[in-house]
């Protein structure tokens, strides 16, 4: 395994991948890798010769409150975490690399970045969307993979990259959790011990919507209202940002749940805002 | 040569000849082709083992009040040129090929979109930038090819290349202008007899700028009032749109002209609005 920080590394190890006939997976992260971001090195090993693993904290996707000073580095671990996983390349960028010289282009993808996750972090979808232009035309991939924990995430960059005819094809890999049900993340890590039993109460919300979902088809604001109760109920210091039951494609609000919904939710403890999803269909 | 629509049938041609060794050049045109264009297909024949030229009118480049439906159409002259400067592929998509389903995703340069021509056409460069990042990513072309005459639109295009780190090489070929100086342009087309004669103010204008600045570098100011007198006396029924003398990096306006400056105009003649310019180094 290489790691490499400079895009002309990157371009040409992947040149040498293609030529030798391999297809080429990109896992784009923000390091601290888990599970989650394993899972999707793994099913890149599983559908490319080649597996890239960038690890970037993208500071144009945190808004000016957020945590990216406090974001948890660990490039070492990650590094051999990698390693262990047989990714083939790390690309590990600096901040000059990535955004040197005060770029001036934005990639924005309206209509889907407003509600859910946008609504609180307003300028957050054009920063993972601008960078992950970058990264696409860095290493070419034919494929990229990015986890369903961050679904609002995922539906964007497919659209990002249907409307700007990027060549390669987005997978999208299913949420791994803890053994309680907590979606993982980085940011778990910021759980005191008392939150990080209260958070459960978010994997658990959504699996008593998906219950009553599809024991029923409630009207949404019923499934929203239950869901608050249950925070409410299992974690009392938790701040709801947002509860919401949406259409899967568009991401609008939706007032019944007789067709496919995506059910989703954020909730802060203390400097943490932890996300989660899970999609009835 | 081949004419196809369809953007797989570009990525199947293309990756024909990349397969046979080939470099592959973009000549990004609305169509209407005249001189300037196929001095731009010259040069990608000079550069390039293949040669795709690429005929879209792209409604979002165009304002409202703006001269989409009247934009001159003429696509057998247009193929029939390119047939004869040796063009490998002619891409003809349709709107909705280019604009379906509502593209939700734009790329905008800030910072370089404001000034010039941008201030009448606010909205202009974002839709040249979000058709050509597209193009790139259909065509995925070693080099792709713009002419200096829209010089604003070459220096966003390289500067969203440069910020998205697309993997193509933009070549900017020289204006080509008519034997009285006059720009080359499909807009020409607009301009009534008496219109014509007139319009070779702008060059005119721009060839005193530039004897002026190389003889004494007189203040900025100085160079474009002389434009403005210039353009009113040789030009009675143009209407200027803008006259300024910018930094040729980063199109900010310069009030000496010690430096290589960039010296532009538009005027407006009826219906039609020319644009023309002149570095200065």
């Amino acid at each position: 395994m290489k790691v490499v920080q400079r895009t002309e590394d990157v371009r040409r190890n992947v040149a040498e991948a293609k030529a030798a006939g391999k297809a080429v997976g990109l896992v784009p992260t923000m390091g601290r890798l888990h599970e989650g971001h394993f899972s999707l090195i793994d099913a890149a090993k599983a559908g490319c010769g080649y597996v890239v693993v960038s690890i970037f904290v993208n500071p144009t996707q945190f808004g000016p409150q957020e945590d990216l000073a406090a974001y948890p580095r660990s490039p070492e671990d990650d590094k051999a975490g990698c390693r262990k996983r047989g990714a083939d390349l790390v690309f590990m960028p600096s901040v000059e690399t990535m955004c040197g010289g005060g770029p001036l282009t934005t990639v924005a993808v309206t209509g889907l970045a407003e509600t859910l996750c946008g609504r609180s972090r307003p300028a957050h979808f054009a920063g993972v969307c601008t960078v992950v232009a970058k990264l696409l035309n860095i290493v070419q991939s034919d494929k990229a993979y990015f986890g369903a924990k961050d679904y609002q995430q995922s539906v964007i960059v497919r659209r990002m990259v249907e409307d700007l005819n990027f060549p390669v094809q987005i997978v999208v890999c299913p949420t791994v959790r803890e053994a309680d049900g907590l979606a993982m993340s980085s940011r778990n890590e910021y759980l005191t011990a008392s939150h990080r039993k209260q958070a459960v109460a978010l994997s658990g919300a959504l699996g008593m919507a998906e219950e009553m979902i599809r024991k029923s088809h409630p009207p949404a604001a019923e499934v929203v209202r239950a869901m608050v109760d249950h925070v409410a109920a299992n974690a009392p210091d938790g701040r709801i940002d947002y509860v919401q039951v949406v259409d899967p494609g568009d991401l609008h609000d939706v007032g019944t749940t007789d067709g496919p919904v995506l059910v989703a939710l954020a909730v802060r403890f203390g400097e943490a805002r932890l996300i989660d999803n899970v999609l009835v269909d």
